[in-house]
């Protein structure tokens, strides 16, 4: 199947990184609306405008949920199927009908929030609720790099380089697995680590207040500050880790608790991200050749999809 | 959706426990081979004969793989659609092949090798093949009870009750989560821990002999055999806590590890085992009437299909 990469930021990347791997996959190209020529790209790089002119059996879509996926989504669908990670929770249902609308118009099929939150966690939600229906569900992230977090961040003037890092609590963890995780606030579940390098003349006190009292990002919880030097930070703090952990507690009956957990332990969340992806292409493909159309989430496909082996062969190794 | 329990040992009692707990399920009854009126069931209880004569979408077979569903799914199938947790892992295409052609001659579905392993895990072992295809995964089974090696003990001349517990070893895990686990032997994964009630002329040490010599079940791990009193094996053993572990380690790129992990923690395998295949009528039920006929497994149906909720109700709350 022939796959189209829209965006070369880190995603981007790490979809032509795991694209490369796949014995199936052609990657047509990237398709950005820099100048193509500014990429470093190992397959070629064209103009996005230029993607109808291009056969392509599934795009995958790397650019951002608030700005470009909103937008992008609904009009890429009109030309080939596609595929997204728009991550933004509240509007998820407004993003699924306008890429549905324009998929069902144009004959095409679209999976849309994939990658791993939303994604292989959403999925992990899911089956703990049908299994363990009495029951509670607790997400965990980190520890990892929390791009939105660090943004803002490096908004603060007198700022030249920040990264932040979001840590689950050992006692949060701990309580929940017990079934005890009621009432836990977003202060007792994640713990928030920045690492700053300032400017010379910046004044670090101010910097560490507006931060830790920032609103929506870091007053609800305990933050750390460390101030480091810019060759620090360049060595220790430029990866992008991630992960985290689903557990749903339930009972099945009184007095019989039962724990399910799902965790992710990445050193590249990009590159991760990116891997669910491209499977997901896989099975939005084959859905597609099956002759569905319309917007799909991933609770929607069977997973033997993601995959390129046969069911006689799934059954016979891996059941 | 109607739905009957074939058998009623522990199982079949989950099961029961689960049905009566579902929003959109009817128990009709528990069919089994012995005399109904001997069963203490809540729900009513007939003869397994008279199946045909009920009006069941599923029927969930609670027997066990060697002796009862070999022969009951293909058997059954012909009446109405059934789940069955057939966990002979060598002969499940076989099975397979046998219980489509009987499910396709009939008009009806089958879902085959559900539970938690095969079923739950197995969903795992795919997902990660699909996400890390550059990777390998491991499986760990407990701390919980084998029925199978406390079998194996009981049937030794001498024992009045034994129970089997099979524990992964931490180092082992560790290995695994690194990536380190090539060449790990079943000895180095897990150790087998028994407790014995032995009569009281029995030769404690040539049970013990025995044990741990027993080709295929304990020869080729370190075990462990405690004698114990009845008292306190009726204090101590009698639940059937289970549970375990599947970990893909894998790499998106030279030097950049990944890993995923599933774990079940289970107070009472039976109960959750019986869990899931309840969810997994439902998703069964839900296939036929789209129109899906045969054979197929957990890795052939959409999550979504698990559960009794709206596929937009999904999407804004769970994704």
């Amino acid at each position: 199947m022939k796959i189209a990469i829209v965006g070369y930021g880190n995603l981007g990347r790490g979809v032509e990184t795991a694209l490369l791997q796949q014995p199936d996959m052609e990657a047509v190209g990237v398709f950005t609306r820099r100048d193509p020529a500014s990429l470093t790209s190992q397959i070629p790089a064209y103009a996005l405008k230029d993607l109808p002119q291009h056969e392509v059996d599934v795009a995958i879509l790397c650019g951002g949920s608030a700005t470009d996926l909103i937008e992008q989504s609904p009009d890429i669908v009109r030309h080939c199927n596609i595929v997204d990670s728009f991550d933004t929770h509240a509007r998820i249902p407004e993003h699924f009908a306008h890429v549905d609308a324009a998929a069902k118009e144009s004959d095409h099929a679209a999976l849309i929030s994939t990658g791993w939150d939303p994604g292989l966690f959403s999925l992990m939600r899911i089956l703990g609720l049908a299994v363990l229906p009495n029951g509670s569900v607790d997400t965990f992230w980190g520890k990892g790099v929390s791009q939105g977090h660090s943004d803002a961040i490096r908004r603060i003037p007198g700022v030249v380089k920040a990264v932040q890092y979001t840590i689950p609590r050992e006692e949060a963890v701990a309580r929940v697995e017990q079934g005890q995780g009621e009432g836990l606030t977003a202060r007792d579940k994640h713990l928030r680590e920045c690492f700053v390098v300032a400017g010379s003349e910046a004044d670090q006190e101010a910097i560490r207040h507006t931060i830790v009292t920032m609103p929506n990002y870091f007053a609800d919880y305990d933050t750390e500050v460390h101030f480091i030097d810019e060759a620090t930070f360049d060595a220790n703090h430029t990866a992008m880790p991630h992960g985290g952990q689903v557990i749903r507690h339930g009972h099945t009956s009184e007095g019989t608790p039962q724990v399910m957990k799902f965790s992710l332990d990445l050193a590249s969340n990009p590159e991760f991200t990116a891997s669910v992806n491209v499977a997901c292409a896989r099975a939005l493909y084959r859905a597609y050749q099956e002759g569905r159309r319309g917007c799909m989430t991933i609770f929607d496909l069977p997973l033997a999809y993601l995959l390129p082996i046969s069911a006689e062969e799934l059954r016979a190794n891996w059941l």
